[in-house]
């Protein structure tokens, strides 16, 4: 799999967050000669929050970590996660997975089992091999290490082409408060394949309501904007453990929210970054809507249109197909209100094509690799922002042109 | 642009509707050296029904038909179409090119101009040339004949590759009955190109009430339940002509509504089959939801979901991406209750993969070219079936591979 052309230069130097370990191992689950467990380790403490898929048919481990919610915080806590299987459809025995992985290491770990928090990623309706899985876990934990991030980054891709990390230092009262997280996917990634993973750390220190409110508020303006195909994983997590290690507390801080903000946005771009098949990376932004939900579904309408996408691909400024988009919504619109730009290049305005169009400068704008599509309702305060990718034939390539 | 390969083997013999005449000429709207505008026109007492678009951003043409439904039937009517422009997003200047077309066919055919309804399809956004088509009425109402329907179907195709056309005969208290009608387009079908319209006409005697009443209802059964794409045209129009001439009376006749059904899916389902880059006919069965409105959920999210469809290009039976489809639908579903069948093949029952699961039965069933999926959700008694196509590179290369 060739590296995606909008992959960042590099990984990114992830901070060491005091309290959290992390090892990397290969179990073999599926894939060979690369890792494919990672197993992290939280402080005593440790406050744990998490996002999750809304699927009717998420997966044990979904459904294990969701129960786990808001458990005693005075215990350290655990994550371990592998990819090649994502234990999804696997009906009563893919419950006894899970059973089995959090007993391997709550025992090692001196945890209780509800402190361990399991994903799978992989192959939909497989039974999940757990036992390659727990055979590996005193290797784990003998292999610790504050600085594993990036190694663990690593193993829990699937066909990603690039490793996801972000990190934000922010200052409060004078003390530094790290933040790292590291994700992996983009929608159902690849064939057989499912599931977008994010896992964030810090050493602040918050508690599981204020964490878990925080958390849910931010993914709505992140992970839950992207999209590259429409199509929602049975798996989708994002887990967050704050280790309290720097003293500071974060509680209703603007500051610590706006750097979460941050690592959040960058981890959810970089899973667009790396879309099946993307050559292009799209913001659409929808202002002037009735109110948010309108404004949400024109730019979801807009970012999962087939016909939008692939003009972009064809680097063609077929305004009409947004319009297209607009209408099939289901928010209010009105034809003669509404505003589309490309950029700071007005396509239409007043119900039909702006005087001032330019074929020749919306073609030129199109070649470039980052697209804005502005849309303006002309109704009222409502907006949203939502990213996405191009539909290209690399798409088709990865999802049709082999048999699993 | 070659045949579909899904194309009928050829162009059905439709029967003479007495009181309808046709003709079909070439105005050059946008192509050249072919025929590009059709004229009907119905005798005094025809009942005319429609069914439209519900896009936000709908045509001028769309507006102008819905205002005209349920006019005086005591009138002629007529219904003029233009190919290579949908004067769709095309401001007030679209608003006056309806008027003039109108009213152009209103003084020629001696009728009210609320009598005289219109479709365009083409691109969106570009000003319609309706001089053009003013220009051709007299050649039209010259050429008026009663067996013009097939050219009036090759006059309104866009990039379609095959002109669809449909009829049946029902005879009533010992009078034969006939139904014939024709259709172009299938979703948004081709670059900067739109719309689905389907014209239908009958000898039988029915009221506007009636006749709207059961072309909606019909309308929930097929055409509302196909799907290319998912992206839907500001132009989708469907309008229904009856002359009364065979003096039946066809008012809640059962055996009326199984023809007008029969003509009706055979024209949606042609439809499906000239998809763009369409090598598969889908039949998506849900069955056991927990209502209808659930089961067409979890049928239009199979149906639209690009890995599923991908998934059908590939020949690839990876239920895996069933089961994802059905859970992101925003449906009630359980795990444990649900089965997913491809035709009699069993993939998946209670919670996870069925025993009796063959790779190879589901392999050798997935090359052929009528794939059924059957989902039963395993709740209740809603059910709902949906028609589609695979999604392929024919897809990227049509919508992608070029420049407007």
């Amino acid at each position: 799999m060739a590296l995606s052309p909008l992959a960042p230069a590099a990984f990114p130097d992830l901070p060491v967050i005091d309290g959290v370990t992390f090892a990397a191992g290969a179990a073999g689950v599926k894939y060979q000669n690369r890792t494919d467990v990672m197993l992290a380790l939280l402080a005593p403490g440790s406050t744990i929050a998490g996002v999750f898929t809304r699927s009717a048919t998420r997966s044990a481990n979904v459904l294990d970590c969701q129960a786990k919610m808001g458990s005693d915080a005075q215990a350290g806590a655990a994550i371990i996660v592998n990819s090649g299987n994502s234990n999804a459809f696997t009906g009563k025995a893919g419950d006894g997975s899970v059973q089995r992985i959090c007993e391997g290491v709550a025992v090692r770990a001196h945890l209780p089992a509800n402190r361990v928090y399991t994903s799978s990623t992989g192959v939909i309706g497989e039974p999940l091999p757990d036992d390659r899985i727990t055979a590996k876990l005193d290797d784990l934990m003998a292999a610790q290490s504050p600085d594993g991030i990036a190694e663990a980054a690593r193993a829990i891709m699937t066909t990603d082409t690039f490793p996801k990390g972000s990190a934000q230092t922010v200052t409060i009262d004078g003390t530094p408060v790290q933040i790292a997280g590291i994700a992996k996917g983009s929608g159902m990634i690849a064939p057989d394949m499912a599931t977008m993973l994010v896992y964030i750390f810090t050493d602040a220190q918050i508690g599981h309501g204020a964490l878990q409110s925080l958390l849910s508020r931010l993914t709505d303006r992140t992970f839950n904007n992207i999209t590259v195909d429409s199509d929602t994983s049975t798996s989708d997590t994002l887990l967050m453990g704050a280790t309290g290690t720097s003293g500071v507390d974060v509680t209703d801080n603007a500051a610590f929210a706006d750097a979460l903000h941050a690592v959040m946005l960058d981890l959810s771009h970089q899973v667009v970054r790396d879309g099946e098949g993307a050559t292009k990376f799209v913001t659409v932004n929808v202002t002037g809507a009735a109110n948010d939900t309108d404004a949400r579904l024109v730019a979801m309408a807009t970012a999962n249109s087939p016909l939008v996408k692939t003009a972009i691909a064809g680097e063609d400024p077929n305004w009409g197909r947004i319009v297209m988009a607009v209408g099939k919504s289901g928010a209010q619109a009105d034809r003669d209100r509404l505003t589309i730009r490309l950029g700071d290049l007005v396509l239409a305005r007043d119900g039909w094509r702006a005087p001032e169009y330019s074929e020749d400068a919306c073609a030129a704008y199109m070649k470039g690799q980052n697209i804005d599509i502005n849309v303006d309702l002309g109704l009222g305060d409502g907006t949203c922002t939502v990213w996405t990718c191009d539909l290209t034939h690399e798409y088709i390539r990865i999802n049709a042109d082999y048999r699993s």
